[in-house]
């Protein structure tokens, strides 16, 4: 098969910065994505009120042009911090942010501000679950002592106790990378869903450290992310649950553009810019696994749609099998497989 | 105690490079250590041959000033690639080369000839074994399908298998980063012993890919080398081990430098240089171990020298207790724990 049209995807989870990264980055998202998920932990920011919720909508949509207004919907959330209330919530959800995001002390870009005491966040959990609101979970272990590799699987403990005792909160974990988390989403009520990125399913750890034969024996700065890849089993074990048709596994990209000086340098920054890539690689794996005609289109188009409650788009979108050599960086920011031959992309 | 004087002590692992390198780096080690044994695997290089070890000796020595001279020794030594005959180890021991060393192939910074068959070097093992010229191994696994963490642990069943095959050949296990090799060389003959770097006393995996609490969620690209620094278990066992008086275990630096645009980039060189905080930082581990008064002088000025039948060094040198901060570059070379403060130096 050489061509495919599917429902034009969304992309539930996207990091779009602000100000210049903003209006460097956003075009890419927008020509292969309805909606985006929009993170909040952005700098300025992080977006923990209301008020910040709308003018960071705001900013997004001042970026866009008026036919791409009619095209692409930015997806607002909120960060949840130790201080957060249920009275911030309330207003954030009247602001139309759609879900709060968590993230753990220190586990990632611009977490200082994150959570440690989970439990003392119950009243705010409480309000989100009347609310309808989604919790949306970077899952790492805030804990000191747990090593970074065992610390996504140390965090479903803490998965695990929320979902128990806020049974009607809909829970997303975040960019998924360990086979230990597909088994606890999966064993886990139909409120808790995963999103997996394209990175994940292309990366393990040795093509960050450089142990794989791709990278030569080189440590690669631009596959670095959080949470770090992982074992080849577990990059299978995401690989087979995204394929699977289940529609608890939907796509989030975590596109984390970075300048290059920020990524090629001594304390390199985690995230990954897939943004320009994301369809086309997508198309890519779900073809090398077999199931491009059958399991793409409600990886990346449906069961987030469905997760969230939004209706699905009606767009379509067509990619065609058609080799191309991705640019070494787009405006100052290396993309994810720089220089390296893709095998799709998006018509347009 | 707030001095400390020892033997002059050696550095059994070492890369000088050549050229500009060479004069930058050789000055750091000559200051600390009366003898380095000087990796074979240069650009250009590498040092395959008995006219390369002469060859690359001089330059050495030509770097030297005459009182530098007096003071330290390059001990060289050849690279073994699948190529290597008797006939080649023979003339580079009449060439005072004491040690060959073996890259398996595509695991570390130049290694691409590096060697894959163990077994078809038998030959070149039965001669060295003649010549009672010590073996030493940059101990990972070159099978692809072997992931980078557990390299280490892989290669030390051709470890065994070697040491088994020839009983009175000498060889080291370079930059011991697991607690499996420890286990590992306690057990073998005597005729199998380890060298332990000094970072890899410092450093744990997630001071490389940022989970660590030093470095705050970002990715450490001066802290990447090869092999690249494991668990906290295995850094304890290299602790308790290098402490222990054993000696099995001695010091190699594996001190290696790269310009800064090869370290702070997107495909960033393994190798850390800690030649010029090599003695401050042992006299510091060994100090917060208890055993700087008892244990330190045998592992960097005894163990290695006993090992290699080479007399001891008659010089001493003295270390006091003075805080510093490491500089932030050597003319373009960004040494380990740049910009820290580390509580020992030298006295000069």
């Amino acid at each position: 098969m050489d061509t495919i049209e599917i429902r034009k995807p969304d992309d539930f989870h996207l990091h779009l910065r602000r100000s210049e990264l903003l209006r460097k980055v956003l075009p890419h998202t927008v020509n292969q994505f309805a909606r985006g998920l929009i993170m909040p932990n952005t700098r300025p920011g992080p977006i923990i009120t209301n008020e910040h919720v709308d003018n960071y909508r705001n900013e997004i949509c001042s970026v866009l042009t008026k036919d791409q207004l009619a095209e692409f919907s930015p997806l607002m959330t909120i960060q949840i911090t130790q201080e957060t209330t249920p009275e911030i919530i309330n207003k954030a959800e009247q602001a139309r942010a759609i879900a709060a995001k968590i993230y753990p002390q220190g586990v990632t870009t611009n977490s200082e501000n994150g959570v440690v005491d989970f439990r003392g966040l119950y009243p705010v959990f409480e309000t989100m679950q009347e609310l309808d609101m989604v919790l949306s979970l970077h899952g790492e272990s805030p804990q000191e002592m747990v090593p970074g590799l065992e610390k996504e699987k140390t965090f479903l403990h803490t998965l695990r106790m929320i979902a128990r005792d806020f049974p009607k909160l809909r829970i997303v974990l975040e960019h998924i990378t360990t086979e230990d988390a597909v088994k606890c989403v999966l064993e886990l009520p139909e409120t808790v869903a995963a999103t997996i990125t394209v990175h994940h399913l292309f990366l393990t750890l040795d093509d960050v450290i450089g142990y794989s034969k791709d990278s030569k024996g080189l440590m690669q700065s631009h596959n670095f992310c959080k949470p770090i890849a992982k074992t080849v089993y577990d990059r299978a074990a995401l690989r087979k649950v995204a394929t699977s048709g289940n529609p608890k596994f939907f796509f989030g990209s975590d596109s984390a553009p970075h300048l290059k000086g920020s990524k090629e340098c001594a304390s390199v920054c985690a995230g990954v810019f897939t943004a320009p890539v994301a369809l086309p690689l997508l198309c890519q794996m779900f073809e090398y696994l077999g199931h491009l005609e059958d399991r793409l289109e409600p990886f990346v188009s449906e069961f987030g749609a469905k997760f969230y409650r939004l209706p699905l788009n009606s767009e379509r979108i067509c990619c065609v099998k058609k080799e191309w050599i991705v640019p070494q960086e787009y405006d100052g920011i290396v993309p994810f497989m720089a220089g390296q031959k893709i095998y799709w992309q998006v018509e347009t």
